[in-house]
């Protein structure tokens, strides 16, 4: 499979948001503490990445369906270290 | 304009994602502080955001640039709090 130069960008640009929550995951788990990180902007990304998810599905697009259900478990991830350390 | 039931949820998804970092911010500016708050996540959406932009224009998609436009202005804000407050 061979990607244009412009495709590579649009699979950085998904990477790096699909994995944007992993840094902040790793920062909770080291500092054992989640200060002044906002809840809000997570419950946000979770219902956000969920409805993606779903409209992913309507359209039958698993870039958009698969790309948000991971984000979707990254950020499950988040709010359960957030309420644990917090 | 009518929308269907889908696209309402597609918009929906949209707004929350868009501007999912406008609590972090919000809760920056409040506590003044940015402990435990990860500056690699703010980076990779950063640059995830700001390619993801450059894609849309490539596609002449309104949509995908205008929500990662928006998105990045946010994502330049919380990271200029983060280097003030940590």
């Amino acid at each position: 499979m061979i990607f244009s130069n412009w495709q590579v960008i649009g699979l950085i640009a998904a990477a790096l948001t699909t994995f944007g929550f992993i840094p902040q995951i790793i920062t909770m788990l080291k500092h054992k503490r989640a200060l002044d990180v906002s809840p809000i902007t997570l419950f946000q990304f979770l219902i956000g990445t969920f409805l993606w998810a779903l409209y992913g599905f309507h359209l039958n697009d698993p870039i958009i369906y698969i790309a948000n259900l991971i984000t979707l478990v990254t950020v499950v991830i988040a709010i359960i270290l957030y309420f644990r350390f917090r």
